[in-house]
């Protein structure tokens, strides 16, 4: 074994959900394991997405090599434009993954300096000191591995995110050949995905949901609207062939639903026959029970094509009395009174809802491995040493009970956290210091705002661009407008202060405006509707790009 | 049947999640059913509490003549104390729920001109054409009560909330025999809890928790904790009974916790040995593995004892390594966050966490009724009208469906919400009309402040006493604060307002200074301890209540 130590410093995603990303270091060879983000929380106001800190990169920035990455969520990759802007390094992922980075690093005019390197399961490649073997698992996206990286001193295996899924809608079945054959040959680290610790028993297979989409579709006389997770293209090819099925058309709704379809039927992941797909300009010309809307925005995002549709503020996507609705999806834990808001719009215009209300059989299966399946990945593996990755402090520190009590199959479990420094020589493991992490604060527009848009507002400018606070008092008995005030501070010099002030007030008004009353009774859309078009507004006005927090009093 | 209107009118809690009231009219008379309470949403900032516009009573104001309880949580008991504040009518409620009530009106210097009526189940009592049956019902609080409701047109039944629980804790058992004998005779009308109508099955009985207590007092081997709602009185007193069992001294940390204790106590719900009892300062002074501690905080009020104890800054409650905590609770939607936080610093803490993940056996059941226990009363009471009650819209809505489908059992099914009248003549029943109803926003101070800062803080004066926003800049990377800013409007002149601005930058200074790092880590304690220094501060100094709004952002 060659003296040397082997570090191992996640960036993001261990103690915190969303944001993974970790560092694997040999002497002066740094890999880059995924570069996700983060979606903000409820006190981050005004923030729309959190990339994590790259400081530790930055200082060592010779050193970083490459970037891997185990599959395409945003969890995993939605870091990158920022990460890339930095270093230009090669990026490296499966066929399907790498499309949707092009679209995204298209979309922040980087696609062109990019170099972005396919790899195949099975199909091994080398990185200086590292030989990396991705090894095939299944989850809710299609295209996932998993990385067996060879070091001098050993194979670390990093699941990425995974369940096991034995019967996969692509037939694309999870390789535990591998994983056994690692297992046998001896592994000295194995970094697996904490996620769905707390849940006991086997996730349901994938194919679990085709039996409440059979009846969904049995059952649903006149427009059927599926939402799902967009980047779900095991669940858009689900109802695309069940749509054939049932003579329905298929219109694709909303930006990133349509996006996500179109790179799958690029690359052959989505088969879907001629003349069945309808642009949404046409759903108007064909019969109700003719049609299946997949739209987006299943997380009731305030400006996305469901939560329009289900305030009828969207153009195609009119949503009538004796219509269904499906969310086939999970509610993402803090997003559940968005969630819900939308769904009681959707009952209020008389659809039939179908949601995650815990009856089975299921509208939503989960992605990743319960207990029984990290269980059986570890007895597979047999690391050496075992360390739960991707979840909360208490799914890491559960997983690691779970991982301690396998005598036998784990020579010992470790706990880290992002920022720990884990050390690896031919002595053992340790922990051996720490690096300064943290959460970089993005204010990229939102959903509904153009690309262009999308800039780092590092908050440190903030005492540059000082804050707006559009404050609306709405009687909440007659649901009228009583008053229009903003606040702000430090944007600008006191005389150009008041124009602008007075200014704004003109065009939040005409926001509420322009408003319907079902909007106006989801202060989310509302808050939502005034940050947009105030900050259009400020940034054409000033060229300053303040910090803009809407609050609505009810009075 | 003698001619005139019923008329039913909900005031809050149809198409809202909490403030359940309503008032049911004949003529001149007009009795309130339960004056609720909700909790706001994050929309909502600045606010504590949410209570109905009584706005239509107050127009009735002579025609008022009582309040009638069916159960002592708070959203139904919780909007009383702006209720008889404005109608000083008789109230109407079991011991349990009076108690409760008594302690509130306490609280707010309102006890001695109120007047408190017993009532018992079946014993039936008049208010003027109104004759009221109280009907046993079991629910995760005890002394519940359905109503039955003789009018001069018929009988309509409130259920309250409510589940048929076949094994109460305290074996009372649910009064099946009068909603039979009630089904028999002909019901006008049936008002039922729509809470759990989402969920297939039964409940289970608050005696499922028992095994999972047993389980967790058998393996703990240090300090046990327990969480539950302070009014669970049937989860309390399981506690202590197997804490009597196993050896162990009981501690009641928290306020709520305490006084919901003492009031079961004194009323005899509660039946604690001598000696078993013993004070938060003694907790020190007993072996750890011969402590029980019940502790209020179970949905991450940052405030609370448990909030704090997790953060290790309460004098008495101290979390250790090895300890165990329990949250026998649910969570309620939109305290996921702050929840998981909280098991986040236990799990730091090295404690063993017991909490709702959806294992078997559970640490918490529901109190309400699931859908078959829903057929069952319907099918009991085969009222002419069925109209879906406490609920958020799709559940009002699903309930409808639920009670449509069943023909032979219901008339009609109908769907009201808050503000609509339901008459009912000898024709029928009938949507007739629409009062203004919506809801009245408190600013409390928090449940860590003393009582008399309870102000009613209608926002209407919003213009009078202003908005003040502190705004703390926390560095992310490092954890320091990098610079405190406050933003005023309009709650005073310019002079006092930029002295006062400076006096409240010191005060925020100060009330970070003293802060440990892990409060520091938790933004909503932060916020919330500068929200109670500033208010102190400024109400002291200004005589003004302006609303304070803190904001944090990382950098």
């Amino acid at each position: 074994m060659p003296a040397g130590k082997l570090n191992v410093i996640p960036l993001g995603g261990l103690g915190e959900f969303g944001m993974n990303c970790m560092a694997i270091r040999w002497a002066d060879d740094i890999i880059v394991i995924d570069c996700g983000l983060m979606f903000p929380e409820a006190e981050l106001l005004g923030v729309d997405i959190v990339v994590p800190d790259l400081t530790y990169l930055i200082e060592n920035r010779d050193k970083v090599k490459a970037v891997v990455l185990t599959h395409g969520h945003e969890d995993h990759i939605g870091g990158l434009p920022w990460f890339l802007a930095e270093f230009n390094v090669p990026v490296y992922g499966t066929e399907f993954t790498l499309a949707l980075v092009e679209n995204k690093l298209e979309e922040h005019g980087l696609l062109d300096d990019a170099e972005l390197n396919e790899i195949k399961p099975a199909e091994r490649f080398r990185i200086g000191p590292f030989t990396i073997n991705p090894i095939r698992v299944t989850h809710s996206i299609v295209d996932c591995v998993s990385l067996a990286i060879h070091t001098p001193i050993g194979v670390i295996i990093h699941t990425g995110d995974f369940k096991v899924d034995p019967t996969p809608t692509d037939n694309q079945l999870f390789d535990l050949h591998t994983f056994a054959e690692y297992g046998k040959e001896g592994v000295l680290a194995l970094f697996q995905d904490s996620t769905n610790v707390e849940r006991s028993g086997y996730t349901p297979s994938e194919r679990a949901v085709r039996t409440k989409f059979e009846e969904v579709f049995h059952r649903a006389s006149k427009r059927l609207f599926i939402s799902c997770f967009s980047s779900s293209i095991h669940r858009i090819k689900l109802a695309t062939e069940m749509a054939f099925q049932h003579n329905r058309k298929v219109a694709l709704v909303g930006r990133s639903m349509t996006e996500s379809s179109e790179i799958a039927l690029d690359l052959g992941y989505l088969d879907i026959p001629d003349g069945l797909l309808i642009h949404p300009g046409q759903i108007k010309d064909f019969a109700p029970e003719r049609v299946c809307v997949m739209i987006s925005g299943t997380q009731g995002e305030p400006m996305s094509a469901l939560s329009r549709a289900a305030v009828d503020n969207h153009k195609h996507a009119k949503i009538e009395s004796g219509d269904t609705v499906v969310l086939s999806s999970r509610i993402i834990p803090g997003n559940e009174k968005a969630i819900y808001r939308v769904v009681d719009h959707l009952f209020r215009r008389e659809a039939n809802v179908v949601y995650d209300d815990g009856s089975w059989p299921p509208v939503h299966v989960s992605g990743h491995a319960s207990q029984e399946e990290l269980r059986l990945i570890i007895n597979l593996v047999k690391p050496k040493f075992f360390i739960p990755i991707h979840g909360e402090y208490r799914q890491l520190r559960r997983h690691l009970e779970l991982a301690k009590s396998m005598h036998g199959a784990v020579g010992q479990a470790m706990m880290i956290e992002s920022g720990d420094i884990l050390e690896f020589d031919e002595l053992g493991a340790r922990k051996s210091g720490k690096i300064a992490v943290g959460r970089v604060c993005i204010d990229s527009g939102s959903m509904g705002e153009v690309v262009e848009d999308l800039v780092i507002r590092d908050r440190r400018h903030l005492s540059e661009d000082g804050i707006v606070l559009p404050i609306v008092a709405i009687n909440k008995l007659t649901g009228d407008v009583e008053s229009v005030e903003i606040i702000t501070r430090g944007f600008a010099s006191a005389s150009i202060e008041s124009e602008i002030t007075a200014q704004s007030r003109d065009v939040m008004t005409k926001t509420l405006e322009g408003s319907s009353t079902e909007e106006m009774r989801d202060y989310g859309v509302v808050k939502e509707k005034i940050r947009q078009d105030l900050k259009r507004f400020i940034v054409k006005s000033t060229a300053r790009r303040p910090l803009i927090l809407p609050v609505i009093l009810e009075i």
